[in-house]
C-alpha cells in the first residue's frame, strides 16, 4: 500500500452554494496570457477595482507577486515555467471554490499548461474565462517599462519570451483585447460584461455554460 | 543581473481594508496542529460552518484535500513535508490578504516550519493564530478510522507521525484542544470565541494584535 492510498477527501459541511449565496456571485477563473508588458496586469487590476465597486469579492494573483512566496524556489526555464503555471491553476482553483472571482496575470506562454488549469478548473466544476492580451510585441516593447524587451536582446536575460523562449497564442480565447487598440478602462468593461452575460455576478440566474 | 531582479512588485488598486469592509471581517489564517486523528479537521469544518452560520467567509485548506492539487508532486519525506508546510502558509497567507477567515488542518509535525508559516503572515501583517489539538496518542489510535496508526506500527507506513517521526508540540499556541475532553462543537465554539476577542469578525474594532 502506497502512501497515496492513504489519503481521503475530506467532506465540508459548507458547500459552495454556501459561499456563492453569501457573497452573491459564482467563483471563477479569469486567466490573463500575453506577453510581458501586454497589459495584463494593468487589465487585471483595472478589473478587480470594477467589481470590488460593485461590491464583488474579486483578488489577483499575479506573476511577479507569486513569484515572491509560492513560487520563489522555481526558476525561469521550461520546467520551472510549467510548474510555475501549474501551482498557480491549483491556487486558483482553490479560490475559485472558496468562490471568490479570481483573477490571474501571467504569461503563461504554453497552450498545454493552460489547457491544464482549464481542466483542473473543469474537472471541480467551476468556470475558467481565458483572456488573451494580444498587444503586438512591437507595442509592448514600446510600453516596456523596466527594459526588459532590451535587456533580452542585449543577452542579459535568458528565456525571454516574444525575444529567445516561444509564446503560443491562445486558440479559442474567451476572449482579446489590445492595448494597442483599447485603452485599460474599455478592455476592463468589456471583461465585465462578459462576466455578466456569464451570470458570475448573478448567481441567482441559471448558469449559461 | 539576475532574473530575480527583474521581478518588481504590483500594486494592486484594490487595498486590504476594501475587501475587509465588504466582507466585514478580518482575513487571517487559523493554523490547527496535531497528531494524525487529532480531531483537526473535524474541529476545522466544524468552525468553518459556525463562521459561515454568522455569514462569515471562511475556507478550509485541509492536509488530506491539497495533497491531491498543488502539493500532489510531493512525498512524505522530511524535506517534501517541509515544502507541504511552506506552500500551504504561502496560500493561506494569500487568502488572509484576501479577506478570508483561512482555516488550515495538518499536521504540520515540525516547530520551525509551523514558525516560518507564522512568519510569512506576520511579514504580511496578516493575524496567524496556532490551535494545538493535542489530543493523547492513545485517543488518536482509538479514534483512527482509516487504520493508519497499525499500519504505521506494522510497518506498512513510514515516517508517520508520532509512531515513526517526531511530533514537535508548539511552545505558545493561542489555544489548545483535546478531543478527548472536549467534543467538537465545544472546542469549535472555543475557537470562534477567541476570534471574536481578537476582533476577527468585527474589523471596526481596533486591532487587538
Amino acid at each position: 500500500m502506497t502512501t497515496q492510498e492513504n489519503l481521503f477527501w475530506q467532506n465540508t459541511q459548507v458547500g459552495r452554494c454556501d459561499r456563492q449565496d453569501l457573497l452573491d456571485q459564482r467563483g471563477c477563473t479569469i486567466w490573463f496570457t500575453g506577453l510581458s508588458a501586454s497589459g495584463k496586469s494593468t487589465t487585471a487590476f483595472a478589473l478587480e477595482r470594477k467589481l470590488v465597486d460593485k461590491n464583488k469579492i474579486a483578488y489577483v494573483l499575479d506573476g511577479d507577486n507569486i513569484r515572491h512566496g509560492l513560487n520563489s524556489n522555481l526558476g525561469f526555464g521550461e520546467d520551472d515555467r510549467r510548474e510555475n503555471v501549474r501551482r498557480i491553476a491549483e491556487v486558483a482553483k482553490l479560490f475559485a471554490d472558496a468562490g471568490l472571482i479570481t483573477i490571474t496575470s501571467f504569461i503563461s506562454p504554453y497552450r498545454s499548461d493552460r489547457e491544464l488549469a482549464k481542466q483542473i478548473h473543469n474537472k471541480a466544476g467551476l468556470p475558467f474565462l481565458e483572456i488573451h492580451m494580444s498587444t503586438p510585441l512591437a507595442t509592448c516593447r514600446q510600453r516596456d517599462q523596466k527594459g526588459l524587451y532590451q535587456k533580452a536582446i542585449d543577452g542579459e536575460i535568458q528565456d525571454f519570451t516574444g525575444i529567445s523562449a516561444p509564446y503560443e497564442e491562445p486558440l479559442y480565447p474567451d476572449m482579446i483585447c489590445d492595448a494597442a487598440v483599447d485603452d485599460v478602462e474599455t478592455s476592463a468593461g468589456r471583461i465585465l460584461a462578459l462576466l455578466e452575460s456569464k451570470h458570475i455576478l448573478n448567481p441567482h440566474q441559471p448558469e449559461p455554460f
